[in-house]
């Protein structure tokens, strides 16, 4: 058995929504589950009790939720401290209105919380772009959630973007069962 | 009179058409004039010779195009070493296919070219979101030429890309001209 | 009379040294002031009300504080969303212990503000290399104040930082004097 | 049996150095082989022949040497438009003066590199901090190679660093023998 922890922070649901669809992913691989926490609730000890770690955030000014770095500053640092994230499995999703038509800052925002991840030491799994539902779901780092067209007019997740999202679900589950307990990294 | 250099590299035109709407856009600020050189013929001294220096890429595997990076390596970094860049202006734009609908890693590719031009002491010219164009047209760090739809099909530059570009030019001569010649920054 | 807004937070001091050494910075400059203000004191307002805006922070897993994050989410946002950054002066700055010998985690922490500053339509002072104290003191982004050594010993703030960040707030200050109240960028 | 192919361009002969103690560090976990190729004589029928593909690269203005930016743009490129990379291994590594003691531009170009191998689908393996020669010898991105002090004097790699960049080399071959192989990404 090996089991995957997402933490998110949502506004108006739509974080939630795409967690929820990256635990349905987690849930088609046979020996995975899935736990969902938001930032606010979850601890380090929930870190050190799972073999998967996986952030979400809504994109704010270019990088993630200040509830997912408080997380991150006051949770993440004691479990970087001790290294008991080393060798786990580590991933990324977001969710914003990309305004710009350009990606919103979404770039940036990911590359913020797997910084996190890969100073916890944790084996980063990107988006390959053979998932389905990527060529409208995402980018390189993980899924997008763009719930905005071009002038901040909300549309809502659409249905690519929630494919791409179970779609690496399912690829975080099966490279966690494929690692789970064994001491690859570190000293 | 103030100057303004234009450096960038083009595959199918797309960039190139981009740097001359850039330079249309300098063209409209009295008192400032545009260049423009490939990255495989303009050296050092040209860099020496204006007051701003522009770089322009299309995004390939999510960073500047390997002639705009030799360019870097080879002029700039003489620049760089000899402090005479200090204190000018700087700015950068993109293009690119921008497969996977968030941006196609033009973000990173933009921060790779102002690193760059932080390396060299400029002043860093962004591109606000009240710039005509914006909501089509760019991102923070400048305008962006997505010439594709999210199945990687090209449907060329747009209108609105374009307008961004050409604003983008107007805000780095309006710049260059209100420091030009001045000793603003480093020792 | 043109003036500098500098927000910080601090965990055990060195944050708030090094801001109070770029506001020493600015004040050299004839003609310009500097406020500073904590990121859980500062507001929006302040922000409209100053010509330029400097953002400090720790270093935490790589990325900014988060109660500089809650200020950028909260007050920053309300900024973006009505222009009124736009054409003011940015720049940034940074501390932390330097874990690992390779800047630990400062060079996307700066990134991440810079970022914030951009999407407000901010010019950006980098930190020239012959800035006084640079060679000890600091990256292309900013000063950064490495207080700890490769074991993550305190060290303390070290003199040639201090020079950096002074230069850093001078530097600030000569580009806030030459842009303010023009209307250089945007729409 | 699993194979691990690593690609760097070298100036004075440090990041060769590196590539080689990566291979040896390769080279201890059994049943994994290291073959080394510069950036210039590798293309992309060798990132199908391996597992796992590792970047190392000096820091050449905050981002890769453009000779490794040709390989990308002109070798991995065909990887990703074939989805031939996706679920492989990939890691990265660095070496450079360190001008500015505060890494010189080693983090944005380590992202930059790791940018093209999470757009070719791979598994990323970071550097954790517990990994011996940690403290002096990287980031969390990978090991560092720092060959100089900060006014620019080489130094010539140290062993801490040697240590790291070994240790690194067995990170990613465990990983590798853990995961060849097997279809663990994308559709």
């Amino acid at each position: 058995m090996a089991s995957v922890l997402i933490v998110y922070a949502t506004d108006y649901g739509n974080t939630k929504a795409m967690a929820e669809v990256i635990a349905a992913g987690v849930a088609t691989v046979p020996g995975v589950t899935a736990t969902l926490k938001t930032a606010d609730e979850a601890v380090s000890q929930d870190i050190n009790a799972h073999d998967a770690l996986v952030l979400g955030s809504p994109v704010h000014m270019g990088s993630p939720d200040w509830r997912v770095k408080k997380f991150i500053d006051t949770q993440c640092s004691g479990v970087w401290m001790r290294d008991t994230g080393v060798g786990k499995v580590g991933a990324v999703f977001g969710t914003g209105s990309g305004f710009g038509s350009a990606g919103g800052g979404i770039e940036v925002t990911l590359l913020a919380l797997l910084n996190n991840l890969a100073e916890l030491g944790m084996l980063l799994v990107p988006l390959p772009k053979n998932t389905p539902g990527y060529t409208k779901g995402g980018l390189q780092w993980g899924p997008y959630g763009r719930t905005g067209d071009e002038k901040l007019n909300p549309i809502g997740l659409q249905p690519d973007q929630l494919e791409a999202a179970r779609g690496h679900g399912a690829n975080i589950a099966r490279v966690t069962a494929a690692v789970a307990g064994k001491k690859l990294l570190g000293g």
